[in-house]
């Protein structure tokens, strides 16, 4: 199986010998998320079985903010993909990370499936915002809460759980939190800073945590920017993959318009 | 009265003599709006009436939004303004004429007080999508809706009823149009069309209106940005009044910041 892998990375991702390891995104890849937890995407869950069998190392970079990593694991090993708890990287527990470090008390404008991650973290008397995909918690009221505890600061902090535009579900595509960072900064004037992709520190971590380089792995995701502009940042090869929110005609998912697209697989899991 | 408007506005707008006319904005200078209809700003109904006695000429030019010409009018009148329909500038008039002009079918994104002013423009199969100050309707269901009509569209087109951050209400600061602009400009990598103030076409409609040329017409607004500095590009001066959404330390409202302030009036309407 990895001479196939190797085979099909060698033209875009030579020396591809060196490849020891594959960073996958989630949403719009492995699975289409939806009402009923989603739909997985056809051949992704034996494409994972595969990649592990053939001894590259495996790690799951999501931006998915709408539940805690062990509810939305547990999610994806119902659907039968062989995937642990250890082994997702999550913008939420790097954003508790940071907030405890800097001595941040964020109010929350998330999805209240993400609350449990930060049970922890002190929110009394706010004095930083984070926002991730609330979907319906994105009320008018909700936003503008967010907006009146970050212009009532002398310093407005506003940290966003990713910058998605939008991603793919069963039933269409659906606004994700990155729109809403710009509402909220355009409202302030200010720049919110980006947990999670495309931000460079959340591929080296779990780079890290495969004890490998980044001309050793490649990152396979749906988005040109967060996912295989993000990885190119960090110095790795990458593929989009034409599912999820790839679009034909999408002016952010046509290839050399925004970022290099490193390969020209149509659909990996398709081939692997 | 009008040699003391005349003699306020003297260091600041010389030939002082040529001033002949005023547009006013209306939220955060003549009231603030909210529950109940809003509260007149002290010394505001006075102040119009006494602009109009001194024989300057008076239109209202406002990014209202939350309801039709008839209805907002009859409320400032109701709170002791005096203002008829025909002095008032408002976006929604001016976006109808647009989408009759080129073909255009919105699917809106307002607020259902303003519904009525599209009632006589088809709704059909739309091409393009029309947003104002939606307020409550600013829901994560509606916004996708718009959101995904635009995707949907080869060329896709956003009108935005104004571009404002926020404004004051009695009850706090609250977002307005355009940080949601913002969202689905970033969404689908698009640039809105600004109807409204600070378009230059929609101050020009207001002086053609009153037979005045720029340099005889002085705007007061509470937005440094959409009242001072759009009127400034139109050759007009323009003051920024200390009420509404004006704040002491803020980024957008300092002067100098984002554009030339003109005047320095504290509060215009306790001197006039």
């Amino acid at each position: 199986m990895q001479r196939v892998v190797m085979s099909m990375m060698a033209e875009w991702c030579k020396p591809a010998e060196s490849v020891r390891g594959v960073l996958l995104d989630i949403s719009g890849v492995l699975y289409d998320s939806g009402q009923g937890g989603g739909i997985p995407i056809a051949g992704s869950t034996e494409a994972v079985r595969r990649i592990k069998e053939a001894d590259l190392k495996v790690r799951f970079c999501t931006n998915e903010t709408q539940a805690t990593r062990e509810t939305f694991v547990a999610k994806l090993q119902n659907l039968g993909f062989d995937i642990t708890f250890g082994e997702v990287f999550a913008p939420a527990p790097a954003a508790c990370q940071i907030l405890k470090e800097r001595g941040l008390r964020p109010h929350l404008l998330v999805h209240d499936g993400l609350l449990p991650e930060f049970n922890h973290i002190d929110q009394s008397n706010p004095n930083c915002v984070v926002i991730g995909d609330a979907a319906d918690n994105f009320s008018y009221k909700n936003l503008n809460e967010a907006f009146q505890v970050l212009i009532g600061l002398e310093k407005p902090v506003l940290l966003s759980l990713g910058r998605g535009r939008y991603y793919k579900e069963t039933d269409g595509m659906k606004l994700d939190v990155g729109a809403y960072m710009k509402a909220l900064e355009y409202a302030c004037d200010i720049e919110a800073e980006v947990i999670g992709k495309p931000a460079k520190m959340f591929f080296l971590s779990a780079l890290s945590d495969m004890s490998l380089e980044p001309d050793q792995v490649i990152m396979i995701g749906d988005d040109i920017v967060n996912d295989v502009g993000g990885a190119q940042q960090c110095g790795m090869k990458a593929v989009q993959v034409r599912t999820g929110k790839y679009r034909k005609n999408c002016r952010c998912c046509k290839p050399g318009t925004k970022t290099e697209v490193a390969g020209k697989a149509q659909q990996v899991w398709q081939h692997l």
